[in-house]
């Protein structure tokens, strides 16, 4: 059977990876020259929503998937027209706008940030006037990793971040003083079974994810998993979803939504009975999905901007060194390791060897 | 870092889906079309020793391997002279040769099967005259999955078995009513760092690799690793060896080895820290080994001249699904299953679903 990505990034890369030995192939359609997932299928290059090439993928592939949420939603309809593609247009289009995934939050009770949507320079006066001060402006659409964002701290910022993001589609949101960031990932099969995996616990750097640990016995585990069930049912999602949380004291409020396998769940790989990528394969191609239970102690980071040397990393006990073969640019996310270990002890003391490992890391 | 495989089977293919994650990119010499190996890597066809092929792979490799003892020791030759080729050309000859290594073993004081050369038909007489009946005339070399081989049970059957085999260096082994048949494998680094993967036991049918299970607590473990350990050290070793075992009562009779990634060790890739594949590659790139702790309870099921329903295969917990994407044919490794579990009565519940599974297994 042949799956398409829209995308050749690592994230098509690892879902490759996972399919292979399934016997699953793969076409990745990605503009770019020597990506990521190269190595791991047949690269067509071209746009994302290229008629050509699109038209051959149809042809082609028996089922279609993507590997971000910026894929153009003309590619997503012309697609679904003509073959099998999931996550769905609809949960695609929810997940892609800021104001449209706290809407469906909100209609399904699941608490969220407070926000308001900004279409004037009136609208942002209004909302700051409601929501307060300090808030974030953020684009609607496009926005990931820290990018397409500004926080507003008083009065005075509010016209150099109009300035910068007038002309587009806003949202405003209130500054949540959390506790933790985590995340929750979850498979759902054509025929509605769901898995959960267990929580990530995230910490963030300018954005950027730095640091993911696998939290099984987590106290927000239900609550997560809740949120998470009422999110798959009522969009009739096929795939693996995410969910971004702030703790904020003993609750939970939703963030964002990823249509896609999630960068906090690459743990998933060595931590877990079947990752990510291989419960999304099983999902989209229509077969069971596999057993999420964690396999010991699991920690991930990301390299973002740098390359470590491998040979230290694989001296570290317990430490998968997975090479996203990018070049390195800063702000790039370049490669990941995950510690993983049988015990808790295990883990911290994988996590210290590693933290000396990479410099400036925000762990410290 | 690229590395070049002679030979394209699912050996090549399991050994690059490991290596991918480190950053290794692959190429594959296989004269073969739509070689198992092919969506993980280049794939030049061609013979095993095309010197056109040979001469590109010195130039675009960092170094090469391969995934079984019958490539032509032209090949080897050539390769060593240029670059960097694992496991050594002695290695080869010793493993490829069943004379050479039974030699070995009995000069590193390793118990091995009682056996006679034969080089006329005068020796098999003599050599059925001093090993007695029933024994195993088998030719020296080019001998795997039970092919090149003839049970005598009676003076009459030589005769026959003599006009099968005569004009190839022969060996007559004595015939061994053993008890359980073991495989041990190992690891050993550039620099001479050795780890052992927990015992296999191993079942086969008709002369094929059926059924093997990871045997941590096994009794025999230390005397197998003593003579790993003795063959790695003598050979000066790099990459994963291989070692198959007799029990016969209370001690061990080494059978033969094998100077790659073995069947009996595919179930390391969910059921080890690090798999056989992944240490290979690591050993002969010249980087530190990983951890080869087994990660619960598991065991393999070898899908021979036959493909199960893969979804059948993924409903049971813990079965984990590897399609090498060949023909079917009879007699031919097309797939294996690994069952893992985190405790033994897991693990049974998923082997009774998989015998219920596969037709006519030979574990019935």
């Amino acid at each position: 059977m042949i799956v398409g990505i829209i995308g050749g990034g690592q994230l098509a890369r690892m879902l490759a990876l996972a399919g292979q030995p399934l016997g699953l192939e793969f076409i990745f359609i990605d503009p770019g020259t020597g990506i990521s997932a190269a190595s791991a299928g047949q690269h067509w290059q071209g746009e994302y929503d290229d008629p050509t090439l699109l038209r051959r993928l149809v042809a082609a592939a028996d089922v279609a998937t993507y590997e971000f949420e910026n894929v153009p939603p003309a590619t997503i309809e012309y697609l679904a027209e003509h073959m099998a593609v999931f996550p769905s247009a609809r949960a695609l289009d929810c997940a892609r706008d800021r104001l449209h995934e706290k809407s469906l939050f909100a209609r399904l009770g699941i608490p969220t940030v407070a926000h308001r949507a900004v279409n004037s320079r009136a609208d942002l006066t209004e909302a700051v006037a409601v929501l307060g001060l300090p808030a974030v402006l953020k684009t609607r659409r496009l926005g990931y990793d820290g990018k397409g964002q500004a926080v507003l701290r008083d009065m005075a910022d509010l016209d150099a971040a109009w300035q910068r993001f007038h002309g587009t589609d806003l949202i405003l949101e209130a500054f949540v003083d959390f506790g933790r960031e985590l995340s929750i990932i979850a498979a759902r099969s054509r025929s509605g079974d769901i898995r959960f995996y267990p929580l990530s616990e995230n910490v963030h750097d300018r954005g950027v994810l730095a640091y993911s640990r696998g939290q099984p016995a987590d106290a927000r585990t239900e609550e997560a998993c809740r949120y998470m069930a009422s999110l798959l049912r009522e969009l009739d999602y096929v795939g693996v979803l995410a969910l971004e949380l702030f703790e904020v004291g003993d609750r939970l409020l939703a963030n964002e939504m990823a249509p896609r396998v999630h960068n906090s769940g690459h743990w998933t790989i060595e931590g877990s009975e079947t990752s990510q990528f291989e419960n999304h394969l099983r999902a989209i191609v229509g077969w069971p999905l596999g057993n999420t239970a964690p396999l010991g102690h699991t920690a991930l980071f990301n390299c973002v901007g740098y390359l470590p040397d491998p040979v230290a990393v694989m001296k570290i006990p317990g430490a998968h060194w997975h090479d996203y073969r990018k070049p390195v640019r800063p702000g790039r996310k370049v490669a990941h390791i995950t510690a993983r270990a049988a015990d808790a002890p295990g883990l911290e003391a994988a996590i210290t060897a590693l933290k000396a490992l990479l410099p400036g890391h925000v762990l410290g």
